[in-house]
């Protein structure tokens, strides 16, 4: 299965979780994550993966299910450990045919690394600790040991010969373990014959707003009549209102197939399409806001935007700060909107989201301001203005305004993440108007 | 395999993840986990987790895989959506050997949510609605149909001979989405039966703040010497800064072994155990608020903590809001800093932590204020300061004072977080302290 130079279909890979305490309900898996980047950034497609207990005969079936599914390589990760529930080792020995035996070597380099490592923090008994040496210092024959960064050692596990199955690597638990001991992994000679065989896919990540899941598979459909979509994967994702589509070259050269489809999304929708390599919103207006000064206005969305516009490391080079305004009269005592406007027109309205900008222009001597008011629920909502209303203005100091009135969703934390979401995009409206960036929409 | 009234196994459960975006790189899962903790908590075991991407042998397989681990329930999540890549419900109709079948009542009923739901944001063609509401409606012959949360409904389809396959719910993507439907589910009459054979274990959530996992574990071999770990299984879990302490009953009806570890954890730590049922900072605290009127100042945090702190659905009961004061400028001009202050001791100091509470006060009319001010990187930390290094400071407007500098984290967001859950306990000791709650820290 490996070792040609070129492949028809990219390599897959499973990724198996073990440990009960996964499936309890209070520790959350962070290594499978970490493993699909790894695995995606090296060019191999993660086929599935799978979570079990510290079952040996789940386990063994587990490691059948995603052989079965055609995956190259399978990655493991826990069970390693010295006590009699860890049977990662054991499981892939049976489900391989292998015999297992102790390495005196690798025994007594575990002992040595136990004593080191143990005392201050687990006071173990040294029966405890020599049954525990040998059990990590058992192995399948065969199998490709891999230095440990704990205790427990990894291993390669290729198959003797070559196809027979995938070639599954077991890494410790403890992420900081699992992460050294995967870079060993990746030294080895079976892992290396396999990667070297894999060519990082070729991927378009089109970021777009404003363009629902039923507008893209429309325009997809039309493509696919036009024979658009041939070779090509593409998968889409509602995220905080932003959609995201993703499209993916079967075969790893096909560069041009996937621009084609990419400069007809690009021709379809405009400034809509915000980014063509998977920035998101945040990095897109981040880049183009140096040099500025910009303050926001919070109202439904509750510090949510200022927050999310801190997530960038260098937003001190343009944020000066904002206002929280929750209640009506910190609206006017802090960025001075006139109550009459309030009364009249509702604290959620375009007039009140204007005029929340043009406080926080002069209050923080900001360039930009940006500005959101809603009914974020559950309850505020009425028939005119639902749960999901919001006003959202962006101004510049030089007087540009761009600003929207919509219905973001029912529930309170959607709205507040689709609001931050679209108010973020107001920005880079404003921004590419005031920059001159020819504008479409 | 059901409607039994005891049982000698726990019942166990399946959860399959569906969506090629979850085997990405750039989406985590959070529907696992949160089903986990759901199915624990009503006394499903969860025998395996499995994640797929949109191929629908691959849906269909995995199925078999979790049913052939003796799973009574199965649990999917995602793949519902209108497009052609969302083909939850056709594998689970061809697994389970059901036909097909378009509802027309279903088909109007979404069609309807949808028209109410998109114009305004999503001007989608006619054609592409009424597809995609058609393929919403299309449901295996014999499922029950639970009522969307947003557009795309759940199922539950269980076996016409009982026993003769698991009870698979089917349920949408989104969070919120898949959170809602999952209530509806527990509500038909299949899953009612399955779940009444399941007996809850009986579990102590405990939460803790300032202690760390390695006391807990040191406090816990104590206890284990002394024989109060019999028939306990004892998960902890370090969550944004807190301690989570979850103490199972390994017996349904062990409660008081369980409660006599809860006191011997309250007598140990005091008031440092801020919950006994899994309550979060911002519930204990926001119930506490009510009457208050609060005010918060925020530098490194950003709008993190007023965002946090609008989470809470009655929010708008006691906060006034906030000032966001990332550059210094700000600081002095929105509350009142003095410049002066922050040349002697540093924007990130105890004193400007209590002048920016002082001018928030002021500023806001406030009984209550909580203000931070740190190094939260990547850049800006010094030997005196690292990155970090974190002071915060609650005030009531009677003069009542409650702070700390500390160095919470290395990495921007996690000091970000571990600041405002610290921030939260901070004024949950403060309002104690104004409660005349006797206080022991």
């Amino acid at each position: 299965m490996s070792g040609g130079t070129s492949r028809e279909t990219p390599l897959r890979a499973g990724i198996l979780i073990t440990g009960s305490e996964i499936l309890g309900a209070t520790i959350t898996d962070a290594n499978g994550p970490w493993l699909i980047r790894e695995l995606n950034g090296r060019g191999v497609e993660v086929a599935a993966q799978l979570s079990v207990g510290d079952r040996q005969d789940e386990v063994v079936s587990a490691l059948g299910h995603l052989a079965g599914l055609g995956c190259d390589l399978i990655v493991t990760s826990g069970g390693l450990g010295p006590t009699a529930d860890d049977l990662t080792v054991a499981a892939v020995a049976e489900w391989a045919g292998r015999e297992l035996y102790v390495d005196p070597a690798l025994e007594s380099h575990i002992r040595e690394l136990v004593s080191r490592a143990g005392p201050s923090v687990n006071p173990v008994s040294e029966k405890a600790r020599l049954a525990g040496a040998r059990k990590q210092a058992t192995v399948p024959a065969g199998a490709t040991v891999l230095e440990p960064a704990g205790t427990a050692p990894g291993l390669v596990v290729a198959p003797t010969v070559e196809g027979a199955h995938p070639v599954v690597v077991v890494l410790p638990g403890p992420p900081t373990e699992l992460e050294a001991v995967w870079e060993r992994a990746l030294d080895t000679e079976a892992v290396k014959a396999l990667l070297s065989a894999a060519a990082p896919a070729y991927v378009a990540r089109l970021r777009l707003f404003e363009v629902s899941e039923s507008q893209i598979a429309e325009f997809l459909r039309g493509c696919e009549n036009d024979g658009l979509l041939e070779g090509l994967e593409v998968v889409t994702c509602l995220r905080n209102g932003d959609l995201e589509v993703d499209i993916h070259a079967k075969r790893p050269g096909d560069t041009k197939v996937v621009e084609a489809l990419a400069d007809r999304v690009a021709g379809t929708y405009g400034r809509k399409l915000f980014s063509r390599n998977g920035n998101s919103i945040l990095e897109v207006v981040s880049r183009k806001l140096t040099d500025h000064r910009l303050a926001v206005a919070e109202s439904c969305t509750g510090g949510m935007l200022a927050s999310r516009i801190t997530d960038y490391p260098g937003a001190s080079g343009h944020l000066l700060g904002g206002a929280v305004t929750y209640a009506n009269e910190i609206k006017r005592d802090l960025i001075d909107v006139d109550e009459a406007l309030i009364s009249e027109y509702g604290a959620a309205s375009p007039q009140v989201a204007r005029a929340m900008c043009e406080g926080t222009l002069r209050r923080f001597r900001a360039d930009l301001a940006v500005s959101t008011t809603g009914i974020a629920g559950p309850g505020g909502g009425t028939p005119q203005k639902p749960v999901g209303y919001v006003c959202i203005c962006a101004m510049s100091a030089s007087g540009l305004v761009v600003e929207r009135e919509v219905v973001l969703g029912r529930e309170r934390n959607e709205v507040r993440r689709r609001t931050v979401t679209l108010a973020l995009h107001l920005l880079d409206e404003l921004l590419d108007r005031l920059a001159g960036v020819p504008f479409d929409g």
